[in-house]
């Protein structure tokens, strides 16, 4: 019989999970000498963990299945975990492995000995630490099942070394996945007499609910009423350009988002909660639901959004066809970079099928309206808030569909979270075109202060402040071996985005653009 | 009343907790405004949590007082647990401060909503949510206590962000510190009476134990007795070099530590544990006592070492003066690069009282041989295992002794955990000179293979290959703003170190030596 090490791989790959995102140590040597006897188990190197979190959560939200990880202990685990937190928000599927000492060598208290369930409590629905060989497949299997959902979600399976190695294991098959449950037809009958009683009316579409099916059955219940549709901001992931009905993301800061609800009656929730601003700010409320407002909740956690979406219709009559949105480009921008250059840029330039990995920040306000008429691509928004996901992101979804171009975009601050991505984009070659806005600035936080109407004193401004030293980009890609280059002008972006999107491989592009 | 953010960062000063390692966010604003009104507090930026909290580590472990950080909410904590894990297991006082969101806000499940308490339990010993504004000071107050102990310890607050916004705080006196329990009496006389039975005996001194007082007088013991002394591997900060007594210190491979200690009839432990391999492996034991051997555990958690180590010297009439490690170093290296050569070229130019963080790992087995004779040093292990700590260890260090130089040995693979901290550096101009031993391979993987004799496949190759692509050191240090450059044989590396050394301000020496 195989080892445990073996079967734990087999049965991942058996249960259709068949990538794995790693930074492996002593613990984990067993499983990663398992992976070359699982020849459908694909293998990616990270050289830190938030890499390898970020990569798996990318994956999953492209694939729509699971990836795994492969993590040594409390440390490794740790390290991903930032990046965990945006996949437990975004409910993404995605299994962690973690290696642990092997259980006997615990009780003395080895220097890398720590409590790695808690870790992982604080980022997984599903815990466990697996107990014995012959329990090891089947607790994979489990793990998937439950990774897998509905809900999707984080699932950790810790494994002591010793059940690696132990001879007795056998894989197990793969477990039927829980059946989504049944339309809450009641609620959504009274939700659509409530509704077409009249009043602005717009449907706020999270989490899985702005794939194409739901945006085109939203669209149609949109006509329906003359409702508008709404993304939330933090979804994983969002379909978007010419010929879908048209959806606008809400924005970052609360006022703005205010403005965008303003005189609703009626806000319908698929697969979200109410919108809330990201931060509390003394004297204002965290609730950005507009006064007098009334809020509908139409999905649970296990309902399967288009079958809610279509039951909404359904009871609402919605035959119409949606009004879409139309195709338009910004023109080629010439002239001085700044973000709204560098966003006309994107958008002149945004191919068909592109996937963009979102992580511009404060720097990225122009980037709905520049490319909201573009071909058909897709959105993959920081879904937690976590910084560092983007370009781990962005590799993970090249990794899923390596027939699509990816674009990552990322704030200076975000990118020097988890830059250790660039060489994994190296080494892999994905086609991956990263694109620095670099402001030289946390430009969040002295836009707070700004906000509070508060002086900024030295040490706010020497922690809001990346200057001094001034970070160069292009050397850092380099020294990751990622081709990379700064531009001076909007014409010049807009030229090399072109070339390095067309040419295969990752590619970094630096912008410097103004803080303010 | 100042507000509750006042109050707090008055209350670490005033309890003499001034510096301050920090990646904050839109909740730590006032915490940040804060410290602009106590001047007393210096403020360190990092670009990423895990530089930070091994940056307070290192702090902590020159200044012998705790350091502090400013994190941001979950994920911020996270990016820092694996360097807090490290600190724990160093038992370095530490206290960190990990903003949350308003009180309020919570219920209302905002993005970037996690359970920070969990995070922080795995690492930390004292954990406490502040509940009102009123408290904030004395619960700082009480941070900083446990945190300083004894034991010292990492100690974790978290502010939800109205207390800072919130007036009605009132600074937080110093609270006193506990006192060392009372030494052990019996327990010493009745191993003092063990080991004068006679026997090849030894000292295993770990914790604080490695100090200079401590090591003085374990000198006389072992001169008394014709005893060993041993150094823990991942004793927090060992005090060595010509002029102090001898102390090897244990190996990391478990079959050098087997041979070090063989032969032993008594080992004496003084604030560490009996000596146990780093990881299991199938068939071995994980004790790496040799059999026969009695272990004498002298100290307890609260114990100060020195009061531990006098009584037992007075039990046993220790009165000789201890054998002297004598003054010597290698000679100036030639030739080729390798991790001999290397080492030889350190021990060559070390020069007195440098900081040592020593994160070389495979790279660094001639280190000990080459630096044991230099003028008195302190060297700082990686205490817990986990990898990324040197660089920032060597950061905070250089903030604790900005007289005294500071030197980071770097293997390549762990440099990439935590190279941002190369960027604080520049910022903060420290004299730290960083080593990069760039063997192209994360060889402990390899090694590991080998010594199970195993096989090595395409895989488990792939991901102990840190080529393909070949990572550019100096071009990361450049990006990050500190001065950098490759060294083609030990004569120029002997040079360029001499240089680097005696030049203020941050420098990097990539040295690309063989992964066997």
């Amino acid at each position: 019989m195989p080892n445990g090490a073996y079967a734990l791989i087999r049965t991942l790959v058996d249960a259709g999970v068949s990538t794995c995102f790693t930074n492996p140590g002593t613990t984990e040597l067993f499983l990663v000498e398992a992976m070359d006897s699982v020849p459908e188990m694909r293998t990616v190197l990270t050289l830190f963990e938030g890499v390898a979190t970020g990569a798996a959560d990318g994956y999953a939200r492209m694939a729509g299945a699971p990836a795994s990880t492969l993590l040594h202990l409390g440390p490794g685990l740790g390290n991903g975990l930032a990046n965990l937190h945006n996949a437990r928000r975004a409910k993404v599927p995605l299994v962690n492995i973690v290696g642990d000492h092997a259980q006997d060598h615990l009780r003395h208290d080895p220097p890398l000995r720590s409590d790695i369930e808690t870790v992982a409590r604080s980022v997984s629905t599903w815990v466990r630490t697996s107990k014995a060989t012959s329990e090891l497949a089947l607790d994979t299997a489990e793990a998937v099942r439950v990774a897998t959902g509905p809900p999707a979600q984080v699932a950790t399976l810790i494994v002591p070394a010793n059940l690696t190695w132990e001879d007795g294991a056998v894989p197990s098959p793969p477990q039927r996945p829980s059946a989504p449950c049944t339309v809450p037809t009641d609620v959504i009958e009274s939700v659509a007499k409530r509704v077409r009683a009249g009043g602005p009316t717009a449907l706020l579409l999270g989490g899985n609910a702005l794939q194409v099916r739901s945006i085109v059955v939203a669209g149609r219940i949109a006509a329906a009423l003359g409702a508008r549709i709404f993304a939330e901001r933090t979804a994983p992931r969002i379909e978007r350009g010419a010929g879908l009905p048209s959806v606008e993301r809400l924005a970052y800061w609360p006022e703005l988002v205010s403005a965008q609800l303003e005189g609703l009656q009626h806000l319908m929730l698929i697969d979200t909660g109410a919108p809330v601003s990201f931060f509390a700010y003394a004297g204002r409320e965290s609730s950005l639901v507009p006064a007098g407002c009334e809020v509908h909740q139409l999905s649970t956690p296990t309902c399967d959004v288009v079958m809610i979406l279509e039951a909404l219709a359904e009871a609402l009559n919605a035959s119409d066809s949606a009004s879409l949105q139309e195709r338009s480009a910004p023109r080629r921008p010439t002239g001085q970079l700044t973000a709204e250059t560098v966003a006309q840029a994107i958008g002149a330039t945004l191919p068909e099928g592109a996937i963009v990995a979102d992580e511009a920040l404060t720097s990225g306000g122009a980037l709905a309206a520049n490319t909201a008429g573009r071909p058909r691509h897709t959105w993959l928004p920081v879904a937690g808030g976590a910084l560092g996901q983007g370009m781990p992101a962005a590799s993970g979804a090249a990794i899923a569909c390596p027939d699509r171009p990816v674009i990552a975009l990322e704030g200076d601050g975000a990118a020097l979270y988890s830059m250790q991505s660039l060489w994994t984009m190296a080494r892999e070659q994905l086609n991956v075109t990263v694109i620095i806005f670099n402001n030289r600035a946390y430009r969040m936080i002295s836009t707070e202060f700004t906000r509070h109407g508060k002086q900024i004193g030295d040490k706010a401004r020497s922690v809001s402040d990346l200057g001094n030293p001034d970070i160069d980009f292009v050397a850092l890609a380099a020294g990751l071996g990622v081709p990379s280059g700064r531009v001076d002008d909007a014409g010049e972006l807009t030229n090399s985005l072109e070339r390095a999107i067309a040419e295969p491989g990752p590619h970094l592009i630096e912008t410097i653009i103004p803080a303010v």
